[in-house]
């Protein structure tokens, strides 16, 4: 696998604006991706376009969502709907001493392609399992596991990340150079998904798990 | 302004999965938008379905964007191209029993429509301080403000809000009867997006402005 693509993949993930800062290295991807819950989807359903946030997660080169059999959604991709799917995590407003300088640091991916059905039990109980894996390491191991029928009802799909693109910012203030001695206030303004403190529910003499101790970085 | 839309203002903006979920009121839209900085833009060039990520703020029932005017995303837009905005907040992981009764707590919001240009200097103006007054209450009569050569160079375009949906899931772990007993701990690991301490950035004896002074909640 090729994991330092330095151009684009394709014309339709080729970053116009900005260019500068344009990444199709797949470490960029693959983090991106990792630290995302959700991701936006964008499809035509031939009629209008929609952009759905569902769940999503990645074993190696592919995006996996899931969803019920009977969603709108999972039947709609499986149609070969030609997707887009956006995923952005945002660090930090940039305050630059003159307006027209502000800015955001950002990290955002932008995948192209079409889902595909992952089929035979197994398979989707793996992907599922590499899910949970990714919510709580070792809860598999804890949690009831899926039985035939929860299974069936259930659809698993994937995306190849071959054809995708990554887009980071992260910078300190930028003025021209008329605007730098301005007596304004000039920084970034971080923002960070924090991991908040349990709320444990309805545990009876159930200890607590490694994961759940372990939660809370705030 | 009819604020307490019960049921979906169209079908697209209909939620099936999940319905109960669904939200038609203008209070729970206007607030996951006002807490959004960025958004996902899905819309069709004809050719490819697009997901970009850009910037966002609220006017009343609008939602606005900017852009360079040289920007493929504006320029798009600006054709009269029917878009789906989707804003998503993840609040948590709602750890189940078993499986597949694990889910996540979230807000969302997916607005479909078309983007119009908000023309004119001073309606441009009067837009982009709200995204400041957004970004930094009080900064607008601080920065350095736009000139007409930057106010030029800029788009600013608006999307009406009156056709979207909502959907908000804030629960505690729900299990099936006869999982409920089991062995296995259950509750909610939250996530929420936090402001960091502020990094300054060449700032010579000016003065913290309140804004910043009162930014981190960590």
């Amino acid at each position: 696998m090729n994991t330092k693509t330095s151009s684009a993949p394709s014309s339709r993930t080729k970053v116009r604006r900005i260019a500068e800062l344009a990444n199709y290295e797949k470490e960029s991807l693959y983090g991106i991706i990792d630290e995302a819950y959700f991701c936006h989807i964008a499809f035509s359903d031939g009629e209008n376009t929609h952009c759905i946030p569902t769940a999503c997660w990645r074993i190696e080169n592919y995006l996996y969502i899931h969803g019920s059999n009977g969603g709108r959604l999972t039947k709609k991709l499986l149609t070969g709907a030609q997707t887009s799917i956006g995923i952005t995590h945002i660090d930090g407003l940039v305050l630059a001493r003159s307006a027209f300088s502000h800015t955001m640091n950002y990290r955002s991916a932008v995948i192209y392609g079409v889902f595909e059905e992952v089929k035979g039990n197994s398979e989707k109980m793996h992907a599922l399992d590499s899910f949970m894996e990714k919510i709580a390491a070792g809860r598999k191991n804890e949690a009831r596991p899926g039985n035939e029928k929860e299974l069936a009802a259930t659809s698993v799909l994937r995306i190849s990340l071959e054809e995708a693109a990554t887009k980071i910012s992260n910078t300190h203030p930028s003025d021209k150079e008329e605007d730098i001695d301005l007596p304004v206030w000039a920084g970034v303004l971080p923002l960070k998904i924090r991991r908040e403190t349990p709320l444990p529910y309805e545990n009876k003499n159930i200890p607590t798990p490694e994961y759940v101790k372990n939660w809370a970085n705030a």
